[in-house]
């Protein structure tokens, strides 16, 4: 069965906006078994809008149309479709009704050009839309139903959840399941190498690989015709398996990010933590902070860039600076030392480097990065050269950081 | 003339990924005066890619059909367009000389199915690929133009640079000219209102809109079928006019950001700076340090999550914190103040507040964060209760407190 996504809106055709709704209609359709076959952008013109329907009339079972459903004169969905499916436009009252009263409660009077919202085409459904003017519209056409959303997400999701949900479920051509593995401290090909022999090749399985500097996320979609358990069970045990070829490398199997998995095992064993960045410059405890609730183990970050605030902050010794430089393994290791002692806290982790693009050496090329983790008992440090931009070498420096504390917390071996 | 961009790729229709391509060649097609009037995203089904290319021979001057040139059985773009165009396909022994070439350059032996990519369409002219195997296509097809690109962005981008660009600037359609206004400090209603008489109502000048929280971005586009000269003029005046209108809140005209053109102002004035962050977690100074060179300028920050850090490092005193609260106007300008003086810098910018979701009362609610910036001479104070989640507080705190330091540096009232 072929579904297809129109979507509507000169915005769209500009180098300022991509169809995002897409993305969200797609998994949700994926959901109910429906897969997309094709996706199509055209502005607001009528015409377009006309002969993109018509053409998907000869393919598609469902058709979504997103957008161009505004109060203005540029929003032409309505007119472009019922041309394109040879009906009239009726003016709904209860609709109008609806749109009045929503203006009323904000203490406002409509305006007339939001009366055009209330028009429907002949034969449609009104698919109620609380976060909005704009009704959708479920029409149906032949072989086809034809979807009418407003554009903005917050409109076009509830309707969708509320509204079309119900309606396709019915119809739902089968069950997805999905599960996820995030990964760090292997990259792609690495990642691919130990996995190789499970790579699915079955239509109703699939896996997905999201590779970026740092970390590698593998994404399981599993499909069953009849029952969501066999969906899951897919899932489940291909997850399984691969979870055994990347052991301690996955992370996390539930879309957590590592600064809420680290977050989460230093609360659950009562550990706090400081942190002290150079190169990162602060990276580390935004990371940390980003997540709600961590003020209960996070106890304070120093981001010592200048060599003196090493030395008054963390008690670097200066001659080591000196003599080993301030992107060395001992400075790293002084550095956590430092931040874990006058914090008081019972981990610190630290991170010098040279994150580029300009302040690399022969010895010390752009990517050179020292992590420590110290904590009761010693300090473990690691030496690592990242490649990428200045963003990217950030990144990957705060990913191994936290990494490393997350190997200490759980007793594993260093990576 | 209307062009077209047929994006070809199963992965392009899942939950995953979107056809980014579209926006950088949309770019490239404005500057030359042309506009693209319709995008679609087909998977790697030769039928799909046939009648999508079929439809679009009767309306498009242009089509540019990016990706499945790749060498597996998947990769069908070649296929699905000659037969759309009813053309034989030939192999091109140059072609294969360079992709074997290649190959060995790197001390591996061609895979036979690489081959494959040395398949050209009768008629075509090939567009050289040196980043890549694929080479792309230039397909004259009647009224319409056929351009096969490789999908991968670094491929396709110097082809389309090298090869496609000349090939269109023999045609261009005219000149267009950009012009980019960022401003901070007010929000998109109250931006809106002081442009309301400006916006364009012309064809030739366009008048985008980007809101995010903390930073409202105006984008001109203007075109003219002439000259360059116009078309530089056009979005000149309009952004002279904008300027005229926002004044002091525009911080860039360059597309720099906020901490670029903070960074750039300290290191002009040979200024330092240390910052003190409570619920920005390491924001602020993450954002400094992303700015290669900022070492130059920004000496420490320090990351004050616990109250006894606030003490110790910054000398908050601890009867204040307990009197006023860690979140007060008193709190930040002694963290403010605190910074800069341990720091030895000429400039300290303070954060507190809550960043939410949890952690407010009804006197002091989530979004409620105080800001500071200490300099010679004393330290200002401001107050600020900002929408959005945790990232987006956090974000707008930042940014107010680079702003706050932006119009110090300046001489300017604060916002």
């Amino acid at each position: 069965m072929n579904i297809e996504i129109l979507a509507v809106g000169s915005e769209l055709l500009s180098p300022f906006y991509l169809d995002t709704n897409s993305l969200y209609l797609t998994q949700r359709l994926n959901d109910l078994g429906f897969a997309v076959s094709r996706k199509t952008v055209v502005g607001d013109a009528r015409d377009d809008i006309r002969s993109s329907i018509q053409s998907a009339l000869d393919r598609a079972a469902y058709l979504f149309v997103t957008g161009g459903l505004g109060p203005t004169s540029d929003d032409v969905t309505r007119e472009g479709c019922a041309e394109a499916l040879g009906r009239t436009i009726v003016f709904h009252h209860g609709v109008l009704d609806k749109i009045e009263t929503r203006f009323k409660r904000r203490g406002r009077v409509m305006p007339p050009s939001n009366a055009k919202q209330a028009e429907i085409l002949e034969g449609a459904e009104v698919l109620n839309n609380d976060n909005g003017t704009a009704p959708g519209q479920w029409i149906p056409a032949g072989r086809t139903t034809v979807v009418l959303l407003p554009g903005p997400p917050h409109e076009l999701k509830p309707i969708f959840e509320d509204s079309v949900w119900p309606r396709l479920a019915a119809h739902r051509a089968g069950y997805t399941a999905r599960a996820i593995l995030k990964t760090t401290g292997l990259n792609e090909s690495e990642v691919e190498t130990r996995i190789a022999a499970l790579y699915p090749d079955r239509p109703d399985l699939r896996l997905t690989i999201l590779a970026s500097p740092g970390q590698i996320e593998l994404h399981i979609t599993a499909f069953s015709s009849h029952e969501e358990s066999g969906a899951r069970a897919a899932a489940g045990s291909l997850s399984d398996a691969l979870l055994d070829r990347l052991g301690c490398f996955v992370f996390s199997t539930s879309g957590a990010d590592l600064e809420s998995v680290v977050g989460g095992l230093l609360r659950e064993r009562h550990k706090t933590l400081a942190t002290a960045e150079s190169c990162t410059g602060g990276l580390l405890a935004e990371r940390v902070t980003k997540i709600s609730g961590s003020s209960e183990y996070f106890l304070e970050g120093f981001v010592t860039y200048h060599n003196t605030a090493k030395h008054e902050r963390l008690g670097v010794p200066s001659e080591l600076v000196q003599s080993r430089g301030a992107v060395s393994a001992e400075v790293a290791g002084a550095m956590a030392a430092g931040a874990r002692e006058r914090a008081g806290a019972d981990f610190g982790l630290g991170i010098t480097g040279i994150a580029g693009p300009t302040g690399g050496t022969v010895d010390k090329p752009v990517g050179l990065v020292y992590l420590a983790c110290a904590f009761d008992g010693g300090v473990d440090v690691q030496k690592a050269i990242f490649l990428g931009d200045r963003q990217q070498v950030r990144f990957q420096s705060a990913q191994r950081a936290l990494d490393m504390l997350r190997r200490n917390l759980l007793g594993l071996q260093a990576s």
